[in-house]
């Protein structure tokens, strides 16, 4: 007997965000595997077995969900945003390229969803509206030299630049150090945006340029976007201004 | 009187990727500004406007939208994917920074979606696992030197690729020139994803080496994804396989 392993993203937190197709198969799931504030969002009935996990436990999650799928079960794996993007879908693919040749015949499906960047974007105005990227800030899963490179490379090559996983308790000076390294590239006029909890009734948004980023609060659930030397902003009275990147540049 | 303009982002396609929020603020619009195609896949009611425009007069489409919604009306801009993302936010914003003082009173919300490289990553694994970029392909908004700069720098530092706006009747050579440059940085069995209307019934999904991704068939509206040199390809019996970037490197 085989079941299913669903891996799906909620969104930014807000319901209204969440995707049809997300909010049907947490309905039709037994089991739902994730990190607790995640589950916390569902709902979930009194039968669906909620498997609660620490965030930094990814891969020993990921083998479990596959072990129960493998076993019969129709599991959720759940991430907040889009299950692609830094989150629980990496980590599954991961378990089963190196777990038993049965879980390579389990039925996968990767559901997308609001990633955190978009709902910040969205909130903003349109500051992804041109090139851009996506950096973890993390340092537990590469090296801290990479991440720097990397910032470097995509701010000369006029990228604009969502962060996630700016900070945490573990890594205090990650942040920092990287407004550091791309005012050397950067205008220091450049806008920065700090988004948490976009649509939530605990949401934090707040822009201002580069030169002061360094004194916003941010925490493991901010998306921060860095523009480009070419992202403008566009006050309004009574409102907060827009933030976007032009369509043309050159 | 003042109306209001909200900026709608309708998923891939697939009206399960849609979000409760998109739709409800379609079921609220007065007057609907887009491209064709997308106002097509709304089912508006006899009572609501439609006002289909060239894919290529965006910024005029976004005048014509503050104008009506300047005049009073609920209007809505639609996007396919997400607004934010080489679509119709930035161009609204372009409108507001150099229109009339009065569009800048006017109530202005932006609604994220699902853009079109999560679609296509949920139905190939997990590509964007790791640090990743999005490119528009598209040289009439930016030179096509800055473009191939662009390539270069993210290919050389490692990052996933998205690229939108692959190729277009007016574009032919573009995507073919791109693959050839990625050729000389990356190793050609590096993975190279193409996905169109993913979750629709005309879906296009293939995944190939990067030495041999100039054969594949891609128009303007499909999303290529190239990976990086870690990306890594799971076969499975029966199955297309996970394709998929791991979180972890160095």
């Amino acid at each position: 007997m085989t079941g299913k392993l669903t891996i799906i993203g909620t969104g930014p937190g807000n319901p209204g965000q969440t995707t049809p197709q997300a909010t049907d198969a947490i309905a039709a799931g037994e089991q739902f595997f994730g990190y607790g504030p995640y589950l916390d969002r569902l709902n979930l009935r009194p039968d669906q077995i909620r498997v609660a996990s620490d965030n930094r436990e990814e891969i020993d999650r990921a083998r479990a969900a596959l072990d129960a799928a493998s076993k019969g079960a129709t599991v959720c794996v759940v991430s907040g945003g889009d299950p692609g993007v830094f989150a629980m879908a990496a980590a599954i693919c991961e378990a089963v390229e190196t777990g038993p040749e049965t879980w390579r015949r389990l039925d996968i499906t990767v559901l997308p969803g609001v990633t955190a960047m978009l709902a910040v974007a969205a909130r903003a105005g349109a500051p992804l509206g041109h090139d851009f990227c996506a950096i973890s800030l993390s340092d537990n899963l590469k090296p801290w030299d990479l991440i720097e490179r990397r910032l470097r490379a995509v701010a000369e090559a006029g990228l604009v630049i969502a962060l996630y996983n700016p900070i945490s308790k573990a890594r205090p000076w990650q942040l920092a150090t990287a407004f550091k390294l791309l005012r050397e590239v950067l205008p220091v006029t450049t806008p920065v945006i700090f988004g948490r909890a976009i649509g939530r009734p605990d949401e934090h948004f707040a822009v201002g340029p580069l030169g002061e980023a360094h004194q916003q609060p941010a925490d493991m659930a901010t998306c921060v976007i860095i523009g480009s030397a070419e992202t403008r902003i566009i006050e309004r009275p009574g409102m907060d201004p827009l933030v976007y990147s032009p369509r043309s540049i050159g």
